[in-house]
């Protein structure tokens, strides 16, 4: 096995569970925020850094990185953690919520990915019911997409995604899947979920398959995780559950594009069904109310690009809620960003010296902001995590949330 | 005393010397690259990454740190070490460059200010000499000057100018000069020499009453260097040199905005005369054959922007000379930046992964440049430094530029 979970205490009366997942880069203690590495590199820090924010396991995006600098050569170089310098666990995303971000959602609220600033690189289709233009086309077998770096057309199957994958060389993978908008009927929403049920199953064939053929033997094999799907639809959630809970995946993401108030009814209706031996990730979900929901309702996993992009952006969390450090209130204020925090930010810097980097532009501020944010909402999950094993789990919840939104 | 200068060998047959200069915050060993942190930040750079391109020493800007967050603050902060957290050696220069940088030279090649983007917010002044808007005046008294930041009105004598350096609290700190542009004539070169004397002299007499008055006592005032300008001109760098190297200075700066075939010349002639005992520092010069000049010459501290601007930029030194980073030809290339490194970069990640990190506009590339590239000046300094006391610094010069120049 490529990896090896183990359930330490459960959560009395709720789904939630404190345990360790073994991977051949090292333990990740779960319930665990993983942080986020796009382009290979955590944004604005070293691996040092990321380490300082005690920080076991970093997530690099398949779509990004098999445009710029491309898989294959990733794969020539050694794989992605001689690449970026990173020892520790890894995983890849699957590129599912890309095909996402460019198809439906593309240019409205909802996608991450940045729109193509010279239009004349961009050639637009049109959904049939949508004036938006779309960058990805799917279809039965994948996803025609151009990329949104030089418009140049590319075709991901759900076996070109497993191979980009392999040639990354993560610890854990993910199926290949396609992430819906809430805003489309149900109708859609149940033919994206059989689309992305073959493709689960098309994932975990290929994979298998190269797994087979992995010349290091099946102790350097990447584990996959299959990935739920189903909108805010109870009857797509379960069914979608119960089928990739039945394959021979080595743990489970739970997507989608959650409205706020969905997100726990929707987390339930999987885990409940999930088997409860696998380790699962609710995939980009990171805000502190959203992780004591996900880990009470028994996700092991979460990643999420808020931290750092608002460290970049200067908003950062504190244990009375987040400040933007960029108010002129902090210009004389020499004590630590939080009180109660131990980072490297807090040891070192006052609020006064963090509030003159933003202000200045200086880069280091978004490098102390995001070291700062990782820390803080990392251990903010090893604290739920030892709160599980400690029995005090409710009282830590209603404790933290109380003075957070004071 | 607040320094302590000690000369341990010197070049045979000419001006260089290999010593070492005890600050109350540490030893710098001379000759030394001075790094820049214009705003309380070595660009991109936490303090522990400053201290892993082994610098010893920081250089901030007055003018800069004065507008913004204030010199007053920062002192009521506890300083400028505590407020950077920088514990090593600090520097500040007496913002006479930005006279320069905002007078003269403003809006040509030669200023290093950023110009205001709204023009509304500037009120521009203009030379009798010349049709290029000014934001600083200057009179016998001192300078009157327009913030870059915020349009706003400011005057900094010589007294103002070691009052805010005072606030700020460095090491050592530099007395009120004007640095001139090589395209005044000699007449206004004379003028304004004789200026810089007089503020010279201002300067220092401030310094001591300054000193007088420090509760710390006089173990912990700053030391203070006189600054010899005059241009290109033999005749008034002689006389700077024996004016302002005849003051009670701790040591001296050599100020100027230099063609490059001019500098060495200047350089001995300034040196030749200052008195021998005491610290010499070429302010702003940092390329590697400007520094082994330098160094020959009796220049015992050097100060540039250029390792941490051009490492943002992707231009990074390598012993076989600069090289940028972004070409198409380092995307495949799996070595280190430079084989011969031992900096954390080199030791860490190939040119491709920094390749990448700057196509793909990411924030590490910043700092993982800045680090080489300091380190690279930093340490061709300390090799300059051994091979003085091994004997055998023109070899060293030697090799060193036939192989960077090849």
């Amino acid at each position: 096995m490529a990896i090896k979970f183990y359930i330490e205490k459960e959560l009395k009366g709720a789904l939630g569970r404190a345990g360790t997942l073994e991977t051949p880069h090292g333990v990740i203690h779960t319930p665990a925020f993983v942080s986020v590495g796009t382009k290979a590199t955590v944004k604005a820090l070293t691996p040092e850094q990321i380490k300082s924010t005690v920080a076991e396991v970093v997530l690099a995006n398949t779509y990004h990185l098999y445009l710029e600098p491309g898989a294959e050569r990733i794969k020539s170089f050694g794989g992605l953690h001689k690449f970026m310098n990173w020892s520790g666990p890894l995983m890849t995303d699957s590129g599912g919520f890309q095909v996402f971000s460019l198809g439906a959602a593309y240019g409205k609220e909802l996608s991450k990915i940045t729109k193509i600033t010279d239009p004349s690189q961009m050639i637009a289709e049109r959904s049939l019911d949508s004036e938006t233009p779309r960058l990805a086309t799917i279809g039965a077998d994948g996803v025609s997409f151009r990329s949104h770096i030089d418009g140049s057309l590319h075709y991901i199957t759900p076996e070109k995604s497993i191979e980009i994958q392999h040639n990354l060389g993560a610890d854990i993978i993910f199926a290949f899947d396609e992430c819906t908008s809430p805003a489309e009927n149900f109708r859609y929403q149940e033919e994206a979920l059989e689309r992305t049920h073959r493709w689960a199953e098309r994932s975990l064939e290929h994979h298998q398959r190269l797994n087979l053929e992995n010349p290091r033997g099946l102790t350097s094999v990447p584990a996959l995780f299959g990935i739920v799907q189903g909108g805010r639809e109870e009857s797509l959630r379960k069914r979608s559950a119960e089928f990739i809970g039945g394959l021979d995946f080595d743990g489970f993401g739970i997507g989608g594009s959650f409205a706020k108030e969905d997100m726990e009814t929707v987390v339930k209706w999987v885990n409940e069904i999930l088997p409860k031996e696998k380790p699962r990730h609710l995939l980009g979900i990171g805000e502190p109310e959203d992780l004591f929901m996900g880990v009470e309702n028994g996700v092991d996993l979460f990643d999420c690009v808020a931290p750092t992009r608002n460290g970049r952006g200067g908003t950062l969390y504190t244990s009375k809620g987040k400040v933007n450090i960029r108010n002129a209130e902090f210009r004389e204020d020499t004590g630590p960003l939080d009180q109660d925090c131990q980072c490297e930010v807090c040891k070192n810097y006052s609020r006064a010296y963090l509030c003159h980097l933003y202000r200045a532009h200086e880069m280091l501020g978004g490098t102390l902001g995001s070291i700062h944010n990782l820390y803080f909402i990392i251990n903010l999950v090893k604290h739920m995590r030892q709160s599980i094993i400690d029995g005090n789990f409710k009282e830590l919840k209603e404790r933290f949330l109380a003075e957070y939104n004071k």
